[in-house]
């Protein structure tokens, strides 16, 4: 195991038992909505999010607990995004990460109140943040990263048609920022906040999260073409068949991985003032490039 | 027009204002989002929730303006709830106040977008709460009442079977407390919250709230086998149709009305520590009983 695998298997432990203290338990009234959150929430995520946050709660000199609540909400927003988006009436998938989708198992309509419960409860384990001033902040963060200027306005960008002369670079730029790199730029700040981090740290870890984030989304853009489904857990050549717009069909294959690897120097350069510290994100970021699923 | 007409009139007006000042304008990026999420918004609904947040903290001695951001979350919850219930996996609804609905309008991929960013948008508009502790506290309160053991949980009941032992009384009460009663509570509370009232001024709001909303819902019931569909702008008639529980269904039309006409003598009664400054919401109350749509 390399080091950095070590690294992520031990927060990712951290990060289980945070979710299963910030999730409810699957007897709570009424049960059905609990089972059908938890079954989305506990099937095998990477949990790469809520690991940032931790880890940029750390950089700054935060204590790990202080950043327990955002770290548990950025999971849950990411996770209603996941069951919201598999939809018959969005991307229509039966399988995520080799698993029944959430509506194939509890039907469309749980499915639906399983995202609203989880994008709600994500807004509820930030309020156990204990100083108000700083709880405040991180629900303003988080709403406008998730929101209808953030996430829920890129899914918007990616379901929807461009306007004619709309130019095809920019809207694909815009749809990526919007639709991933905001929750993972907002991720890393949240950690950064919680850590009550100066003005300084805070734009270092909100500019890695960002170039992060796109790289990420370039990646996933180009697994769509050339990955293999076994490995990636989902049907793939999707945005192909939808005609959407992704890096690698409005810039090819080749200039889209030379971009995200542009991204990820951008991305561990801005975390430059963290020195040796920054290790984990730096070779966090040179994996994205590697990754195979 | 009545005295209390007048008043919800009145109070319509500032309500219509505060939520044209926080919901997003219909330029905002990306545009498609923001119009589905607008003309839900602005379609001519009761603001029963708002105004009931706006009266509540005023009953309590607060400025009315330290509600601003509360009042407007409520309605932006409930929206989102309009939204998502109209969807075709859920109540398969055309029409809503007599306009069609937003999956109707904007299909439904958007609708289900819509309501997610509606849900969003509330908790960023209690971020705007200025007092820290106030706004950690609105937050909880509100997505515990909006949440899976609240409205969630109350669809998830209202669309899915009973268990075989299950005391179909028991089914009815639960559905309606967390359906209807939980957020019409939870709007009471957050005014009180917002004024920083003493204990006994937010027990008596929610007990009126909470009694409010179950008569709300079992007049909505009755409307639903006795009304007329030109006055209440929805399909009518389809509780039955869908073989759903509802008051007159487990407990006869009379006994359901006498229940109603019991729960808003209670609602009322919890106000008496006000006296006569509680006049409005007496009023409101009793209105609940004579409506017809």
């Amino acid at each position: 195991m390399t080091k950095l695998e070590e690294f992520l298997k031990e927060r990712r432990q951290v990060v289980e038992e945070v979710l299963q203290r910030y999730a409810p338990p699957e007897d709570r009234f009424p049960p059905l909505i609990h089972k059908a959150m938890r079954y989305s929430l506990f099937s095998g995520g990477k949990r790469l999010r809520p690991i940032l946050v931790l880890e940029c709660c750390r950089l700054c000199g935060g204590a790990e607990e202080d950043a327990f609540p955002a770290a548990a909400a950025v999971e849950f927003v990411h996770t209603y995004s996941l069951i919201h988006d598999d939809l018959p009436a969005m991307d229509d998938d039966d399988f995520r990460r080799g698993k029944p989708t959430c509506h194939k198992v509890f039907g469309e309509a749980v499915a639906i109140l399983a995202g609203d419960g989880l994008l709600t409860l994500a807004f509820e384990a930030l309020s156990r943040i204990r100083d108000g001033a700083v709880c405040r902040r991180a629900v303003a963060e988080l709403a406008r990263a998730a929101g209808s200027a953030g996430m829920v306005g890129g899914q918007t960008l990616d379901i929807s048609a461009p306007a004619p002369d709309e130019p095809r670079t920019e809207r694909v730029y815009l749809t990526h920022l919007l639709k991933t790199a905001a929750m993972i730029e907002v991720s890393c700040r949240l950690g950064a906040i919680c850590a009550k981090a100066p003005q300084n740290a805070l734009n270092a870890v909100s500019s890695y999260g960002r170039n992060l984030g796109l790289a990420f989304q370039i990646t996933d853009d180009i697994l769509d073409v050339v990955g293999e489904e076994e490995k990636v857990g989902k049907r793939l050549k999707k945005d192909a068949e939808k005609g959407r717009l992704t890096y690698p069909s409005v810039f090819g294959l080749e200039e889209s991985l030379s971009e995200a690897r542009r991204l990820v120097r951008e991305a561990k350069a801005a975390l430059s003032i963290f020195a040796d510290k920054a290790e984990n994100l730096c070779a966090l970021a040179d994996f994205i490039l590697t990754r195979t699923h």
